[in-house]
């Protein structure tokens, strides 16, 4: 940052403090073996302390930034990877920067930026052999950089510090964003001043300017050729820290990324007023209560013996279950090797060998300037993982969670620790696993009830403004559910309208009138989903049990039709192209060709939507063809160690020609093969007050459940609840 | 029971205690004030021990019947209707039954049977205006009575001990069985030497028999007409309590409800074996222990201060909730009059004025001899109430539940108590009201979490083998979501088979092979509920949003299409005959036409389904017919007294001549009336290895959620949790 910069922006006061962490990023430059310093680099410091006392802190953002996560650095320095999976250490980071500091490529900081740097996993079947107790398989840094508005993707073997592979991508598309290049974006309105008197003729004041990094899509217009663009919105934090319901309306800057140079500035908004924000502060410490809201008295899941669970490096184990979790910057969560232990033999049976997040879509459905190019594609634009902040102790997760952290490398390679980002815990909503109670018909006195407990595996994403809270549940039966849970803050569309009544009968709106001047406009999620499914092993078919009305023949029955189960196997992708229809329903099976159960019926899994959405933008639409992944809810592929991210690596202005659509249009056989699933779980939102300043969860799942795969009920010999076992709690502050 | 039958019955050993019960039932008799002898009635009488300590007695079914509810009795010997809603009390059955024995058609107590004995409401109009404190609004009994084959409606008035209202039925179909119907058929075969000798030859002493009264549905054949008929299948319990895994495959007998008579019997299943049914005891008691699942450490729903909802009679308070909550035989459980209340106006707001099961209806899918007529509707056949078991107190609800009993009339009248039969308790799964963080690319230190805590009203249902949880879910932000769990113990098939590999190829099965000579056979289940909304009052529409394509005119925009929000109100009923489509979205509103937020939307609650299934079966099959309110998801009908019950009044043999459907079809006005929204829950179950010998739980649930009811998120003031605010807790045994 330059001396003349400094200047303008102390004259902003107390927004001094957020600003600053935007503009030294990208030249920071730490050398090979230093650790990071929060004094400096504040915007990626977190520490506990920084997110758990948010709710009894009555104005946390103005307190200074003397908060750093040292600690966490210390905990994680003398890391090892036990696992071939494991995710690579600070020392392995440190050691891929020197490695890569060898290289012409990446001599000067300035020049390049380090957009993923992750573990490159080894093969598949190397790892399947693996056991614990041998020596770790060689360990390799998969890295995509970009420098000079190419796309390098390289490995680099840290047995040998050797550069093995090294490659200019052909696609279309670029790297997911690291979070320097989103923060240095936001500096560049800032440096202009036809940007600065466009804010200052919406009566925003300079000083209350929060502004966010909107990835722009691809529409094929000659603007987009052969530069990365970003495009940049602004908002009024003034009298709220709720500045997404305060939206400077219909300025939008177009940025060159790599120029960091503005390229337009649009206004389109002139006339409509900055919304009040009046009460859409949501923090517990500006709130006058709720009475009502008061009187729900503590409540707590409880386990005066600790939880179930362990969790020994990244392989977590609880009741039947055994995997291995990782954090990921673009995924999330990945789930690996997650096997489950049968019964009747005590062995471990495979169930998946990878599962993750590959993919988000979320359109927004307003086609005019402001808003058409919303259609964000969270994993690989902005990085799930690395938006995955810290989870709040006691409210996240519950009191016995076990929190994972992440360990990643920023835009030079220096690792940093994203502290308690994945939480593991031990769930019992008061369910019942199964149960059974004699009628009075049979006069037979028995009752025989288990309780459910299961273990979730959350993160939380505050893609900016939407926050997406994912769960892995694993439960005893076997069945493992993912859910999705949308909360955080709506984006939403200044307008000049203030009641509908005022709205001419001819107008759209593009969504819902929430307040005065707020619009929340319609918008589709969609997840996809990567199951690298391995059921009992490597060799899985993908079943289409389909659910169809059989006539009866003249004279069979009294019934005139009944549903049959007609089982298909998919012998190509294309069979296994699916659209979910309520009225020609289908169980989706992934079953093992080689094993079958005592009695003779293939061994398998089954995968069971819950309640979803389909995509239904024009399938030439740009955004469509980028996310052709949810022209299906169901693909299936055979495993290719490249396709792992529905939208192609290089998501970013896209093109849409290295999508699951286009793996999948191959057709190659699926049958008999190593294969992998994928599945969508989509949502409509049409925005409601409700939603507004901030909305209640809404959740939506998919289940993967055994079918045929237990010779029986697996949890059949699990105790039920006994009053001796249960704790006995007492009221903390008469503790 | 005569002294012949009783000596025959004490051969067959320890199975007399369970089928004493069956036989004198019908003969009981009992003065009006007397209370029940559960020494002579024992097939009725529960109580919270015989319950309760399932689980830890090693054989509880030999015990002998020492048990008694007299407890129960008194301790509802005086309770008086407090709310013009609250259920007939045992003096007030007592009542009924002095003005009914006043009647010439209920002189014998040999000659009736009261199929339904409960509170007639007041209309809706008076309960709606009154309020705490005012007189009682007069009480009236209503009763459906089948007298010699006739079916009479009558109205009691306790007020003035008259009979008001006196009918009998133009419609097909008779009232739902009582109990002692169901048990006094089961008699009939035993008393059947061909039946016996039947019995016999397929190898099962007839010590070990079990017999269930299957409700025969109706097929129009000329064995139906004027006849009230009941097919009876029967098991061996030889070796295992669980004796739907033992069926006498092929033996049918049809019997002449009314006659107690025999009418035919078939057996088809000579060549068929009995499964062995090694390892299908389900109870803890006989269990060889599995160590993986006893791993899991006690966990426990914890509230030191107690719960946070208060039971006053039958009004339940919670939280922002209100809601008047009452067993009843054929429901189960009717919520009425849920109000929330609006935290900006303190104000009480009506959602639902009642709401519950209609009806349900579980067809089979296979149209061989013994299994066609396999099409069940619990509701109006069995009474789901009726079904209702007492729950297990640490196992079907957590810890601090509340605990509701029934009081219904048996065939004769006299109150009997079904207790533990609704539970209420508040639920922490640890999962999250709302939640957000600010990202980095902001750097503002904010992150703001709720935790997310429910109040659950559960009731469980043994339907024979099936067990339905049925949850009605109250949350804080407004949601109210209605879950159906299926559980318990499939109906099988018996087969000669012990191996897929037997089955020649052209072979269909009907189902699945679960175990050696046992398949789990193909069937449907649909839950249907009534929901007689009042949004902010009676004067309600229905709108269908519905989500479809716009595509962009030429020029328009960069994007080619976005999804448009269409509104539509119904204006009559076939507007709102809806088949849900994922490729045809909407979303189902009910407004409030008189009300507007201060922006100007109208008030509303949308139906938000969850996975369902859509019945397949040729709309003109019989039985389909007869459950023709599963012809679509949604349907809307105006309010109408008489239009509870989704399959009609009298739905045992119905004909579907007074359905949803036929009223329906009626097209009446429902814009801007008191309307009543019905749906359908619906499950497909292709059953699979992992069902037998008893089932994991599966679950589904539509939520009712506000939209634009309030004028933001009504729980934006809740607080987060707090660590002084949580329990501490030990474990028990260390306590």
């Amino acid at each position: 940052m330059d001396a003349r910069n400094l200047l303008v922006l102390l004259s902003f006061g107390i927004t001094l403090v957020l600003l600053v962490t935007w503009f030294h990023l990208p030249l920071l430059s730490l050398t090979n073996k230093e650790a990071l310093n929060c004094n400096i680099y504040s915007g990626w410091c977190t520490s506990k302390n920084r997110f758990h006392s948010s709710s009894s802190d009555p104005n946390p953002i103005n307190k200074p930034t003397t908060f750093s996560n040292h600690h966490q650095q210390l905990k994680h320095e003398f890391d090892v990877p036990r696992h071939p999976l494991d995710p690579l250490t600070i020392q392995e980071f440190n050691e891929v920067r020197a490695v890569l500091s060898t290289h012409p490529l990446f001599k000067s900081s300035n020049s390049y930026t380090l957009n993923s740097l992750v573990l490159e996993e080894p093969d598949k079947e190397l790892v399947l052999k693996w056991k614990k107790g041998q020596p770790l398989l060689p360990r390799k840094a998969s890295i995509v950089a970009l420098v000079k508005g190419v796309t390098h993707t390289l490995t680099v073997d840290l047995n040998t510090n050797q550069i093995t592979n090294h490659e200019t991508s052909p696609a279309a598309g670029y790297p997911t964003m690291t979070i320097e290049e989103m923060m240095s974006v936001l500096d560049v309105p800032l440096k202009n001043n036809e940007f600065n008197n466009t804010i200052t003729k919406h009566g925003v004041d300079l000083a209350d300017l929060v502004c966010l990094p909107l990835s722009s899509g691809w529409y094929g217009t000659p603007v987009e050729e052969n530069i990365r663009l970003i495009k940049v919105q602004c908002y009024s934090r003034k009298g709220s820290v709720n500045f997404y319901m305060k939206p400077i309306e219909g300025v939008t800057v177009l940025v060159d990324m790599d120029k960091k140079e503005v390229v337009s500035i649009t206004d389109n908004g002139q006339n409509i007023p900055i919304a009040n924000g009046v009460d859409t502060d949501y923090r517990y410490s500006v709130q006058k209560l709720n009475k009502e809201l008061k009187l729900i008295n503590p409540i707590s899941l409880e386990q005066p013996k600790g939880p179930s669970f362990t969790v020994d490096g990244h392989i977590v184990k609880w009741a039947n279950w055994e995997f291995h979790l990782k954090p990921d910057p673009r995924a999330g969560i990945i789930i690996s090797q997650a096997k489950v232990r049968d019964p009747d033999t005590s062995e471990l049976r495979s169930v998946i060998y990878k599962g993750f997040t590959s993919e988000l879509f979320v359109p927004y459905m307003d086609p005019t300037d402001g808003w058409y190019f919303k259609t964000y594609m969270d994993a690989g634009e902005y990085g799930f993982g690395l938006q995955a902040m810290p989870l709040d102790p006691l409210n996240d997760c519950p009191r016995n969670a076990y929190y994972m952290d992440g360990v990643f490398a920023s835009a030079d390679g220096t690792p940093f620790i994203q502290p308690n980002m994945i939480c593991i815990f031990e769930s019992y909503a008061g369910d019942i696993a199964w149960r059974h109670a004699e009628c009075p018909i049979t006069d037979m006195r028995v009752t025989e009830v288990r309780p459910k407990v299961t273990l979730v595996v959350r993160m939380a994403a505050a893609v900016a403004n939407y926050d997406y809270i994912m769960d892995w549940e694993f439960q005893t039966d076997g069945l493992i559910r993912s859910k999705v849970g949308l909360s955080g803050i709506l984006m939403v569309k200044g307008t000049t309208y203030e009641n509908m009544n005022q709205v001419p009968d001819q107008e759209y709106l593009y969504g819902t009138l929430l307040s005065e001047n707020i619009i929340g406009v319609i918008h589709d999620h969609f997840i996809t989903y990567y199951l690298d499914m391995d059921v009992d092993g490597s060799d899985n078919s993908f079943v289409k049990v389909n659910i169809k009305r059989q006539e009866t023949s003249p004279g069979e029955s009294p019934r005139k039709s009944y549903l049959k189960a007609v089982r298909k196997v998919a012998k190509t992708e294309k069979d296994a192209q699916i659209k979910l229809q309520l009225y020609d329903p289908s169980e989706f099976h992934v079953v093992n060709s080689l094993k079958k159960t005592k009695v003779g019926n293939p061994v398998g899994y089954k995968l069971v939507p819950g309640a979803t959405a389909a995509s239904l933008l024009d399938p030439e639409d740009p955004p469509q063809k980028r996310a052709a992944f949810t022209n299906n809810q169901i693909w299936v592929t055979p495993y290719n160690k490249s396709e792992q991210w529905a939208g192609g690596l290089l998501v970013y202005q896209s093109q849409g020609d290295d999508t699951l659509q286009v793996w999948s249009n191959r057709d190659r056989p699926i049958e008999n093969k190593d294969i992998v699933l994928w599945y969508t779980v989509g949502f409509h939102h049409v925005p409601c007050q409700e939603d507004y300043p901030i909305m209640p969860t809404v959740s939506s799942s998919f289940d993967l459940k055994p079918v045929n795969f237990f010779e029986r009920n697996p949890i059949l010999r699990m105790p039920p609840n006994f009053k001796d076992d249960l704790p006995v709690c007492k009221a903390q502050d008469s503790a």
